[in-house]
């Protein structure tokens, strides 16, 4: 195998492969990264067996060229070194090299380094998944559906399936879910027609939130494909591979209150300081409870006492207040959370008393519910 | 005690403060911030014991008026709480009150926090040192002073004294020394003309590292001034005061070659590139050992060779190589910590043969000297 490569673009497909490697594994050659080189280009491989990451470089792209003297053929080098070694290499041409010896030497101005390489016949081989049972999203909008849910899987090993977003295309609508059993995050956005349809996959949190890590923000799409215990997201020069849990996903659409007995309209930012003030006090004594009591006149009071410390009290004026008085108790944490991900100016929140489930949304948008479980304070 | 103050004065100063606050600390108080409310002004107070640290918000300055209503009084607040209140207060009027109960109302805007206070009156007393006899720098030399010496400073408490800096001040000379007794990182500069004179002071490595973050790169004076156990450094608003360490500080003048053998002389940016590159597959097996040998027509060769990794090797072309042939093996951590902190475009790197201390020093500078050890590789 050899060939001469542009050190920029190798340097970003490195990056991109590295998310999927762990020094962590069961399968020592998943510490090294697979490089293939073919007449047209070369691909870099990283996987830890739960995510698997190839990056592609094509040899020719618009006119520029990227790699050049090719001579195929394929090694695993340890990933322990080899992004260092990249990143920090003095020139933009680098030559790589590897013998029959798996020896691998790396060129580039007047530095050479000499590398001991693996087999790439021992790299396990990634499955192929059909790809034309398929369906389309922008990066941003597919970006934007996973900041939203993500952050409210589990963390917890306990029911493994929560630690995942279900996904679920019927009707050509998509939707993702997630919850760990305290709250509940979910979004729904039409997809353009596709033969496709799934009621339930979950993928783990872990692979999103990589996934969203190396996708840029662009209106490009996303080519995305599902089996029975796979699923591959595709872009023009990446493949994303993520196993699938097992397991059913819960009902979630129950826990969702139809009706609401107090319906506030505030200010998005507005409610986020208020919140993040009160929880200064909370953070450990009182496990980030925050109080929020309805007051005359579009005013809320929010409260947090630990006894300890001190409490802490602000009014805030919020656009309305509709329906019966309310004074209810919640995790800081999770209301800012769901906050910080609704993306728009000014939200809806919905009670149906002190009791029960609240609803965090945007205003004239059902596409998108954060939900939260109060918590009980006496 | 009562005042009204400008939030983002108090956000810097409680910052600055908050360097001396440790949450470990054997004396429970000292987990605090002192709070002084005089007609004049607010002073912050914060200590770990070994540094203190006490910043100065005047109620005038320079036609602004920081400080308003202030009624004369003390309190400790818990430093864990303060600061983050503080950042994230709605509003630049931050009115701040303390009852004969010790409780502590902090007003903002709409909000609003009560804070349990501790009694200033338990709070130690700083030692006060009396300022005669002082001498002064420009804050931007003395920050490089530090930044070029205090990284040679020893992290191991088994010999306390190299834990420190070691200061002298004779015939208006001052003189910055460090070492870990593998290598050593030496800097002296002129002072105006001062009454103060002393051999030997060793103030803490880590003292120095907060001070330097506290300062800012500026051409103003700091005022320092030393008695027996103790350093003050003053600016306009800031007292910080430092423990000096017991014992004596070993001589090192004669460990500093008076000849050399081999000279380079070389661009301080391309030595230390090469010198990175080789490192990266020394950084575990070898103890980040890189070996360089001088090469004929200004070319020397830097490499490293970890048999299980791999090895790595490049040519540099230095402007000068002057005197015997040399191969010599360093680390090459300690190496890029001196050159990186040097300051200049070209340094000269005098050896004395491969078994003996080189010297790392600017061109036409004696004034600033790094000495490496060399490692033995057979």
């Amino acid at each position: 195998m050899k060939f001469t490569i542009q050190r920029d673009q190798l340097i970003d497909s490195v990056q991109d492969v590295m998310k999927a490697i762990s020094s962590r594994t069961a399968i020592p050659i998943l510490t090294g990264m697979k490089i293939e080189a073919k007449s047209h280009g070369i691909t870099l491989t990283g996987s830890d067996s739960d995510i698997s990451i190839e990056s592609y470089i094509p040899a020719e792209e618009e006119g520029m060229v990227n790699v050049e003297n090719i001579e195929e053929g394929s090694i695993v080098l340890h990933a322990k070194y080899f992004p260092d070694i990249v990143r920090k290499l003095p020139e933009q041409h680098v030559e790589i090299e590897a013998d029959e010896n798996l020896s691998v030497t790396i060129r580039s101005g007047k530095a050479e380094f000499h590398l001991n390489g693996q087999d790439a016949e021992e790299y396990p081989q990634l499955p192929k998944l059909q790809t034309d049972d398929s369906f389309e999203l922008p990066t941003d909008l597919l970006k934007s559906l996973i900041k939203q849910t993500v952050f409210a899987v589990s963390s917890m090993e306990t029911r493994p399936i929560l630690t995942g977003v279900n996904l679920s295309l019927v009707d050509n609508k998509l939707s993702f879910t997630a919850t760990d059993s305290h709250r509940l995050a979910s979004r729904e956005v039409p997809v353009n027609s596709t033969k496709v349809q799934f009621e339930s996959i979950v993928v783990p949190g872990k692979s999103l939130n990589e996934l969203n890590k190396i996708l840029d923000d662009s209106e490009e799409m996303v080519e995305i494909s599902v089996t029975n215990n796979q699923i591959l997201f595709r872009t023009k020069h990446l493949n994303f591979l993520s196993r699938i849990l097992d397991g059913n996903y819960p009902e979630t659409s129950r826990l969702i209150p139809e009706q609401s007995k107090t319906v506030l309209q505030v200010k998005t930012k507005d409610l986020i300081s208020s919140i993040d003030r009160a929880s200064l006090l909370a953070r450990e004594e009182r496990n980030n409870v925050v109080k929020l009591s309805t007051l005359d006149q579009n005013i809320v009071e929010i409260t947090s006492n630990s006894p300890e410390v001190g409490h802490v009290s602000e009014e805030l004026t919020v656009q309305s207040i509709e329906g019966e008085e309310l004074k209810i108790s919640f995790s800081s944490k999770y209301m800012l959370d769901a906050l910080k991900v609704m993306d728009v100016d000014e939200v809806m929140v919905d009670f149906t008393g002190a009791m029960r489930p609240f609803i965090i949304r945007p205003i004239n948008d059902p596409a998108m519910i954060q939900l939260i479980l109060p918590v009980r304070t006496y």
